[in-house]
């Protein structure tokens, strides 16, 4: 942990065969959920110097099934953190402008500034899961991405960005439990649409799309990481406990301070 | 309060006959520190309904001299807010691209979208500050800007903007003291420039030229409020405080859920 969850180049990972409860790799809930507030402070801190430093960038993208957890693993673990630092982008269906662009024309310009961490709700992966299960684009397009995708990480990881990518792996029978919640809980009604029906039914295709994903894109610049998330405080403490690793490893450090400032005085 | 601190559009103020001081307003730190707890979570709550109705767009924006409080202050208000639906942005010196363009061409492709809320730190008035006591532009250029600005703001209210404009007010006093704290507190120092000083020899300039943003620009759909801003537990409940009666005058709702979610069955 976590490096437990990452994934490496030279082995490829059948997606049925990765856990999706995070029982296995933690024992005590309410441990996870200190360790997770201890995290979130320490966060706060790097982020500050990441943000004073003003030299990395670090991307931390999602993606996941239906209700698999990104909007609330994003409220979560950067809770606390000053939102002056961080930008979420949220990658919807493309807009009729984006549509005539090439399909990493909106990711790039997203790519987060020096000093910030820039966090991807959805990516450039749709490129290659809806588009490829809903069959927008034939295989002849599609499959050409996954080599588009790594040249385009390996650029912005050799100019100074960072990337930690989590697939949000659950289980079918916990995304039934939390469609069931949100039609039952009135403020997560609005979450819910019956398409996500339609899309429950492509399931195989879905996961199968996504276990090509993480086999083609992994990469020693920018791995995947399946994260076990039936479980939100597992989830939550290891994602937090990736991030914090890479922002240790980065160890942004106060600017020096302008010459002579130690003779200054205020009038 | 807050109401105490709106400016008039038939109101001129004197900025130097404003106080400074949140202990002419409030007798107790504590109670408004506590108070202040309480406007978070709120504000963490109604942003939320904000974002899932998807109609409304807030903007907030944050004018002060140098170490008035304008990072602190959206720190410590936006502390807890989920990330996904809050988008700062901190105006610089304008790049050769901005320059190229009209000044509020950056202003205006950083509005907030639907759902969201905007933080300007800095923002298009930097164009009749720092641009007027540094004398960048001639006279007859920049006393136009307050007309457009208005105009401008005229806009985005009558398209769903709700606007609320703070100027962070501090005595020259406080702002030594700020100062010498950043020399001598290790991790504030990177926040020090010798060109500070400089700014603030031009200090009665700088006023002035706040004074007329405030009584040119203060109108109906956009007006000013001048937070008393020495002491950081009255700004932060001041500002917290207007920000959620903003939301709770615009009350959204989570929208409506699909015709025939009722019947739905997960398999």
């Amino acid at each position: 942990m976590p490096f437990t969850h990452r994934l490496s180049p030279s082995n490829k990972i059948r997606l049925a065969e990765v856990p999706t409860s995070g029982h296995d790799f933690h024992q005590s809930r309410d441990k996870a959920e200190e360790e997770f507030k201890a995290l979130r402070k320490r966060l706060a801190h790097l982020q500050n110097r990441l943000y004073a430093s003003g030299k990395h960038r670090l991307l931390v993208l999602l993606q996941a099934m239906d209700a698999g957890g990104k909007d609330s693993t994003i409220r979560h673990v950067f809770k606390g953190v000053n939102p002056q630092g961080v930008q979420v982008h949220s990658f919807k269906t493309p807009s009729k402008e984006e549509l005539s662009h090439d399909y990493l024309w909106r990711v790039h310009a997203a790519a987060p500034a020096a000093g910030t961490i820039g966090v991807f709700n959805r990516s450039h992966y749709e490129d290659v899961l809806v588009v490829r299960v809903e069959d927008l684009v034939p295989r002849s397009i599609w499959e050409k991405r996954y080599q588009h995708i790594n040249d385009f990480e390996r650029m912005l990881s050799d100019c100074g960005t960072t990337i930690l990518k989590f697939f949000l792996h659950i289980s079918k029978d916990e995304q039934k439990k939390r469609f069931q919640d949100r039609l039952s809980t009135f403020y997560k009604q609005w979450k819910f649409s019956v398409d996500d029906l339609r899309k429950r039914k492509q399931w195989d295709q879905y996961q199968e799309a996504f276990e090509d994903m993480l086999n083609n894109c992994t990469t020693d610049h920018a791995p995947w990481y399946v994260i076990p998330a039936d479980q939100k405080w597992y989830r939550n403490l290891t994602i937090s406990k990736t991030i914090v690793h890479a922002l240790e490893d980065l160890d942004p450090e106060f600017p020096s301070v302008e010459e002579g400032i130690e003779n200054v005085v205020i009038e």
